[in-house]
C-alpha cells in the first residue's frame, strides 16, 4: 500500500554512570521503528572508545542478542533507524554515521534534508574530500569536522556548521565525552529531550522513545537550539534561536509520528482527534457509521464520530503479521493483496451509510480498493474524509511527497477523484485546520496553548516553502543525487 | 505478555482446474497465522503427487518465493498453522502430516485435541504402529490408514475413523484425488467451509481466510459433519451429526478467533460487542472513558462504551513491530518490556476514571502492569473489566489454559486479584452471558439467531466438561505426554 | 565434477558416564562427511530421553554451537551423513530415523540399500503401517519395532529383523539401554569397532571416525555380526555370521573410504597404492612424469610413480574453497567451471608426457576437459589411467552408480573413449586386480593378510550379483521409488 | 592452526566490451581466496555508473546468484579478498573502497601496508579530511582524490600519490573510464599482468587468477610501475621504476601464494620444490619417508624427497570439510582438533623413520601436536624440516608476522625448540637459501633465469628492512591503530 515515508528517527542518551546504553538503545529505536524501516544503527561510546552496528532491516533483524551484548556498556549512545528505500548498497547510507578524527571520534545521526546540500557537497569536494555515501548526513559531518579544526569544542564547531546547512535537520551528535542536539531553526522535524530517574539525558525524534526508556520528557528543542549533555551538566546554545519563522511539519502531526507523542507540547493522538472534529464541520453527511483506515486513521474516525455524533464502528481489521517480506501474487492478483492485508468486518458496514476515513490519498489506488471491500461488504454509500489536505507539491524537508506527476490531486478535481476511487463524496481537511492541529490554534491566536508561536511548514499542501529550493529543481528529491549532477561527476575520467 | 494460545489454524482447497494453488495456500494461512505462530506447512496434490513443505517459523518465514514455487501448481491443497510451543525437535510435530501408503497418500491437518489420543496411541503400538512425532495427528492419521485397508474409500475410512477419536478435532484431509473436511461431533472448534467464483471448494478454520482467497462463506460445517470435494461435486456425509450436544468453545468468540470472522453463523466483533454490551450491564462503573487493551479488547471496549454511554477512547498504544526475536531484557527490567509493546496515550485517560478492558486474566501480572501504565499515564481510577468469565479449569479441547496453579482466579477472590493488579475494581463477564455471545440468544431462546442449538462449551470456567476427560488427570495437556507414560515408553529396555 | 557417490556414514558410542556425546558425534560426523554430504543428524539418548536434531546440510551447517549444546550430554549417542540428492522434502528423509513406541524408543541409522525393500514396504502397508519417509531405513524401523512385540529384548527382534531384509545394511540402532550395530551377511558396506579409553564402546563406518573421537581400532564387524553394547558390557551375536559369501564393496578401497581408514584389516591408503602398481604393470608407458587427479587420484599416482620408476609429481591444483554454494557460469562457460576447481602448475607438465591417474570414469566429460586442461599446460603426451575398472552395470547397494545409458564404458570401447577424453592412451584397472587391492591378496590365495576371506562385490564390474536384484528392473535405484509403483500408490482414490 | 596471514588479493579487469564482469570477479577471487578469508568485495563500472559490494565472509558467502546479477554488466571492474581479523565493525574495512568525487568516482583495491600511513592520516585529518574506516586504503584514497584536483588525469593524480606513500602497496583502481594497477617501488606484493583473447586487460595479485578467468600472463608489473589500460590501449608508466632495489616478500613462494601461480616469472610450485632441495642438502637425515603437511609442506616433501632420494610418501590426510564455522570444543580439548583436521595414515609411518615437512613454525604447538600425532601412529623418529627460516623479526609490509614475544625462534634455540616439538631432530630453510628460491637465483649470480635483480625482502628473517619502519614501535601491526594514537584520538572532547 503506497504510503508517505519519512526519513529517519533519531536517539541520543547521555549517562552519568557506565550502562548498558545498547539495550536502552535497542528499545528506544523499536519506539521509532514507525519513522524507519529500512535500516538501523547504534553507536555505543565506551569511555572514547567507539562500537557500533548498523545494517539494512528492522531494527530487531539488525540487532539480535549477540550484538547488542558486543555493542554493550558505556557512558554516551546514539541510534537512528532509516527509511526504506530500495538499491544494492544503501548499507553504506546507514547511519549512525561514525567519523575517526584526530580532534575525536564522532558519531552523528540525522533526520531531515538539507536544500543545499549539493552545492556543499561540490564545494568540499573541490576541496579535497571524498564522499563514500550519498547522504546528506556525510556532508554535515564534513563541515563540523573542518569546523573543529579552529575551534575550541565540538559545540562551537556544530554551531558554525547550523550556518552553513540550510533545510531540515535533528541531529544527535556523539563525542568523546559529550552528547549533543540540535534542531534546524525552522524546527521541521520534531526532536525532545528528557531525562531518567539516575540523571541520564535523552534527545530523541518523538516522546514514544522517552517512554521505552523509562525517561520524562522535559521539553522540545526550540527551532534552531542546540543542547549539550556532558558531565558539566546540560546546556543549551541558543544562537540560531529566532532566526526564522518556525515550521514544523503538520503531517507529523497528521501522519508520520506516534500517536501516543507529544510534539512541542501538543499530543498527536489529540490532534488527529481534531482533524477528525475539524473534517466532520468542513465536509459533514448524513452517515450510520464512522470508521478508520488503521492504523493512522482510527483517531481522526474517533473524532469525526464526537464531532458528528454518527457512531463510532470498527469496520477494518488489519493483518498483523504481514511484513515487509510478505510476498506478493503478480499482476493480475494485486486487487487481492488489500484484502489480504485489510479485511471489512461486515457486521459493521452492512447496511449502512459509512463514513471512511483516511490519514491520506496518494495515487489513489489504494483508496479505491478499500472503498470497494467497504462497499463488497454492505455498505449501501461510502463517504471518503481524508485528515489531511490535498498532496499538490513535492517535499524538500525529509519526506517522499513525490513529484507531481505521482500526486493524484495534481491531476484531478475532487469530484474526479470521489468518482476515481468509487466514493459517494470526498473531503480533504483544509489547509487552514491542518495548521490548528495542535491543541489551542485558532485561526486569530498566532499560539499554541503552550505559547508556542503556532506557525507550521504546510508547503506540501501550500506550496509555501519557508526556504530557498534546490536548484535541481522539483524533480530532485531526498538522497537521490540528480540524473545530470551524477554524470557530472562520474563521466569525468 | 502471558497470553491463552490455541492450537492450530486449518485450511484446504479443492479446485476444478489446475491452479497455483500453493499462493492461494500462502494467503490463507496469513489469515490463519492468529491460531498459531510456531509452525506452518502446505501440501500440494499436483495429480496425485504431493509436494509439501512445513517448518517452525511464522507463515512468511517458512515461505519465501522459491518454496512456494517449488510447490507450485496442482489441483488440492492443504494447508495448517500451529501454536508456539517450544522444543529443538518440535519440527517433527508441523502438519500437514503426510503419509505414503500402497491405498493412497494422504496429507492431514488438524486443530483441537483428542481425550483418548494416549489410549489409542498404546493400543496402535501394541499392534505393531511406530510414531515419529508426539501429535494426536499421527495418532488419526494411523486410524484412517489402517480403517482404508477395508473400507471402499477414504470418505469411509474417515467415518469409522470419528467413531474412534475423542475430543475436539477439525480436520481437512488430502487424497490422492479428494479434500475431506470433518468436524468433530461436539463441534468444539470452529471449521466453515466456502465457494470461489470459479468453483474452487475452500474448507478453513475461520471465515476470514475464505476472505483472504476470495471465497464466499457458504456455511459452517455441522457438528460430526464430513464435507468431501472431488470432480463428482460436493457431498456432505451426516452420520455423526446430532450424536452430541454442540459445544463450540466460547473462547472462540472471545478471544481466539479474528473479529472478522463469523463463526457459525455469527460474527465474532459482534460477539465481542455483546461481551462488552454484558460487562457494562453486570459490572456497570461511573466513569470517564472506555478503553480497551489492543488488539482484542478493543470490540469489546466498544460495547461497553455504546451500553454505559461512556465515551470510547483510544488510551493504550501497541507497537506493531515487536514480534517474537524481540530481544527482552534481563529480569530486572521486565516492567520496562510491557512499557515497550503497550503505550499509555496521555491525553485519553489523564486526569479521568477509566474503564479498561481487556480479553481475559490468566496470572494477573500483565494485567497489574497495564493497570500501572494507564494509572502513571494519569489516570485517577482504574476499573478493570474482562470480557471473559475467569478461568478455573484446565482444557483439554486444543488451548493451553493451564492447570490450576497458574490461573490467579483459582487461588483468589475478585476482591483480592482487583488488589493485586492494583484496580480500583474489577469484574468479569458472567458464564451465563459468555454462552449468549452468539447472535439471538438468549437465556430463555435455547437457540441462536440463525436456528443453531445456543450451547457451548465453557468448561474452562465452569468446569462442565462435554466429553470424558483424559485419565492421565488434569495436569496432562495438549500433546504433551505425561511423565510416567513416557518413561514407562522410554524405559523398557 | 560428475562423481559417484555414496549414500551414508554412521556413528554410534556407548559410554559408561553420562558425558557430553553430541560433541563426540559431531566430531565423528566430521570425519566421515566425505561418505555423504546432503544430510546430517545425530541422537542423544540421556537416562532414556531421545534428544535429536537433523537437517539437509553439511556438519558444520547443521550443527551450531547452541543446536549441540541442547542436544547435551549423555549416555548414548548417533549419528548419520547422507549422501546429497536433491529435493524440496528430502528432509524427511534425514536419519537418524526416532521412532517413539511402547516397548522403548528407537534411533537408527543407516548406510547401504536393501533389494527388498518395496515388497516388505507393500507388505506391511497392507498390514496397516504409514511411512513417512522415502527410505529403506523407515522399513527397517517397522520390522524391528513389530519383531520387538513379540521378543524378550530389542537385540532378538534385531536379530529376527536381519533374516527378513536383504541387500546392504550396517546399521546402528540406539534403544533406551543399548546400543547395536549390525552389517549385513554379505558385509557390503564397512562397519567398524573401538574402544576409548574411559571404555566407551564406538560403531563407525570407517576407522577415521574412530581416530576423530580417541578410539583404538579394535576390529571390523564379521559381515552378518551383531554386536551390543550396554552396561553388562559387549557382546556379539554371529547367528548370521558365514550365512553368505563376504562381498565388501571393491570401490570403498577404491574412492568413497578415506584413505586414512583401515577397512576389514587393510588400509585403505595402501590398497590405493597397490591400485596404483597393478595401473603400472597391466597398463605400462614410456613418460616423464605422472601425476594424479587431487584428491582420490594422488594415492594411486604415488603408486604407479613407484611401480614404473618414473616420477611423481605434482600436476594439478584443487581449489579447496569451492563448496557447494559455488554459482557455476551459464552452460557456455561449463569449460571454465573445471578450471576454476583444478588448475594445473605448469612446471610440473611442460614439455612432458605425463601419466594422468583418476580413481573413474563416470560420462566422460570431466575426464575430457581434465586431460585438456594438462595438455594447454605443456603436456607433449596424457596417458590417462584409472584405478578401477569401467562401471558397466547398475548398483543395488547404496551407491548411485547409475543405468547404463549414463555409463560412457557401456557405449564406447576404450580406443573410442581415449578419443574422446583426448588421451593419447587409456587404461583401466582389471576386475581382477580390483578384488585383489586388500593387504596380501594374491589370485590364488582366497584369503588376505589378516586372514578374512578374499570375496568382494564388483558387480558394477563385472555384473556379479551377490544378491537377487529388484524385480523392478535396472532402473531402480536408491531410495528413488520407481515411477509405476509410485502411481499405483498415490493415485489410488 | 595457527598460521601466518597475508592481507590481500587485488583483480581487475578492463573490458573492450560490455559483459558480465561481476561474474569473471567472482572466478576471479575465487582464485585468490586463499590471499584473504576475512572479507570480498566487487565493484562494477557501468558506463560510469558503480555499482559494488562487499561484506564479511568468504567470496562464496558474500556473493549469491542474485547479488552477481544485480552488479550485472559492464566495461571495467575489480575484485577484493581480505584476511580474517575480528571485531564488529570491521564490515567497513571490506574493499574496494568506492569514492564518489566530483572529478569522477573511484574503487581502489589494495593489498600490502604503508609504513607511513599514520603520519600521512594526521596530516589529512588536520587538512580537514574524515575517516570512515582504520585502513591504510582510505588514506590512499584521500591521496589520489587531492592530486586529482590539480593534475590533468586520473593516472597523473596516481603517479604523484605514489610519492607520498611508503611500504607495501598492490594497487588496482578503476575510474568511469580506466583501470589502472600500481605496484610499490619495492615490489614487495605480486601484481601480474594478463590478456583475454577477446582483448580484455586483467591485473591480478597472482597469475592463478588469470586462469580463472581464462586469461594468459603477459607479465608482472615491475617495481614502481603503474599500468593504465583504457579504450586507448594499455601503457605503462615507469617513474617510480628503480627507485628502490627489488624487494619481494620471500615468504610469497614459501607460503602465501598458490603454487600454481607464477610470480615474477618464477613458478612457486617449483620454488617450493627448491626449498625442499635447499633443506635436503643443509638438513640431511638417514629416513625411510618424506612427508609434508598439507597443504602447502607437500611441495617442499616432494622436493626434499627428490633431492635425498628418500621415498616420498602421503602421511597426513587433512579433513577437507572443516571450515572457518568449525566450533572447537573447549580447552581441555584441544588436543583433539588438530586430530580432527589431520589425522595420519598409519601404513605410511608405521616403524619408520619419518621427516616431516611444514612450511614454517609460529608458536611452535601445532607443530608439537602434529609430531605426537605422526609418533603416535608408529613413526620410530621424526625429523621435522621447515621450508622456511625461522620468524624472528615483526613484518611491516602486509602480513601478520607478529611481533616478538609470540615468536617461538624469538625465545629458544633450535635444539630447545626440536624438544619441545617432540622432533628427533629440527632444520630450517637458511635466509640465503632462501632467497634463491626464484628460478636461476644462485649465490652469485645477482639475477634470476628471467633477468630479473635477485633482491628479495626477508625481513621478517634477518631483519633488514628495505624502508624506513614507523616509528610507533615494532609493537605496531596492520591496520591496528596503535593504542596511545587511538586515544589521542578518541580522547580530545
Amino acid at each position: 500500500m503506497q504510503k508517505i515515508g519519512e526519513e529517519c528517527g533519531v536517539f541520543g542518551i547521555w549517562s552519568p554512570v557506565r550502562q548498558n546504553l545498547a539495550y536502552m538503545a535497542y528499545y528506544a529505536l523499536f519506539a521509532l521503528q514507525h519513522r524507519g524501516q529500512e535500516a538501523a544503527g547504534i553507536a555505543v561510546n565506551d569511555d572514547g572508545v567507539f562500537r557500533y552496528h548498523r545494517d539494512l532491516g528492522l531494527v530487531h533483524e539488525v540487532f539480535g542478542k549477540e550484538k547488542l551484548d558486543r555493542l554493550g556498556e558505556g557512558h554516551i549512545a546514539v541510534g537512528h533507524t532509516r527509511y526504506s528505500t530500495s538499491g544494492i548498497s544503501n548499507r553504506s547510507n546507514a547511519q549512525p554515521v561514525v567519523v575517526r578524527h584526530i580532534k575525536g571520534s564522532m558519531a552523528l545521526c540525522h533526520n531531515g534534508n538539507l536544500v543545499n546540500s549539493l552545492e556543499l557537497r561540490e564545494e568540499l569536494e573541490n576541496e579535497g574530500c571524498i564522499f563514500h555515501s550519498t547522504t546528506d548526513t556525510e556532508v554535515i559531518s564534513y563541515l563540523i569536522t573542518r569546523a573543529r579544526l579552529h575551534t575550541a569544542s565540538i559545540e562551537e564547531a556544530v554551531n558554525e556548521t547550523v550556518n552553513r546547512i540550510h533545510g531540515a535537520f535533528s541531529l544527535v551528535i556523539m563525542s568523546p565525552t559529550k552528547l549533543i542536539a540540535v534542531r534546524d531553526p525552522h524546527g521541521f522535524r520534531p526532536l525532545c529531550y528528557g531525562m531518567c530517574e539516575d540523571g541520564s539525558v535523552v534527545f530523541a525524534s518523538e516522546s514514544c522513545a522517552l517512554d521505552a526508556v523509562g525517561a520524562k520528557l522535559v521539553r522540545d528543542l526550540a527551532p534552531g537550539e542546540i543542547v549539550v549533555a556532558d558531565p558539566n551538566g546540560v546546556r543549551s546554545i541558543k544562537d540560531h534561536c529566532g532566526e526564522c519563522r518556525p515550521s514544523l511539519c503538520v503531517f507529523e502531526y497528521i501522519y508520520f509520528a506516534r500517536p501516543d507523542s507529544v510534539i512541542d507540547g501538543s499530543s498527536v493522538h489529540e490532534a488527529r482527534l481534531r482533524a477528525g472534529s475539524f473534517l466532520a464541520l468542513e465536509h459533514p453527511v448524513q452517515a450510520d457509521v464512522v470508521i478508520g483506515v488503521p492504523d493512522s486513521g482510527l483517531d481522526a474516525a474517533l473524532g469525526f464520530a464526537r464531532q458528528s455524533g454518527i457512531p463510532y464502528g470498527i469496520g477494518l481489521l488489519k493483518n498483523k503479521y504481514i511484513g515487509r517480506t510478505f510476498i506478493s501474487p503478480g499482476q493480475a492478483a494485486r486487487e487481492d493483496l488489500v484484502k489480504i492485508k485489510l479485511n471489512p468486518i461486515a457486521e459493521t458496514v452492512k447496511g449502512k451509510r459509512v463514513v471512511l476515513i483516511d490519514d491520506s490519498i496518494v495515487r489513489g489506488t489504494t483508496s479505491q480498493r478499500i472503498v470497494k471491500l467497504v462497499r463488497d461488504a454492505g455498505a449501501t454509500e461510502v463517504h471518503f474524509r481524508v485528515s489531511s489536505p490535498a498532496f499538490l507539491n513535492p517535499c524538500y524537508y525529509g519526506t517522499d511527497i513525490d513529484s507531481r506527476e505521482n500526486l493524484i490531486a495534481c491531476q484531478h478535481t475532487n469530484e474526479e477523484i470521489a468518482k476515481m476511487i468509487g466514493a459517494d463524496s470526498l473531503g480533504y481537511l483544509s489547509v487552514e485546520s491542518a495548521k490548528r492541529l495542535a491543541k489551542g490554534v485558532t485561526s486569530e491566536s498566532g499560539f499554541d496553548a503552550n505559547g508556542n508561536v503556532a506557525s507550521y511548514c504546510a508547503a506540501c499542501f501550500d506550496g509555501v516553502y519557508p526556504t530557498e529550493v534546490p536548484e535541481s529543481g522539483k524533480d530532485r528529491f531526498e538522497q537521490k543525487i540528480p540524473k545530470e549532477w551524477l554524470e557530472r561527476h562520474t563521466k569525468t575520467n
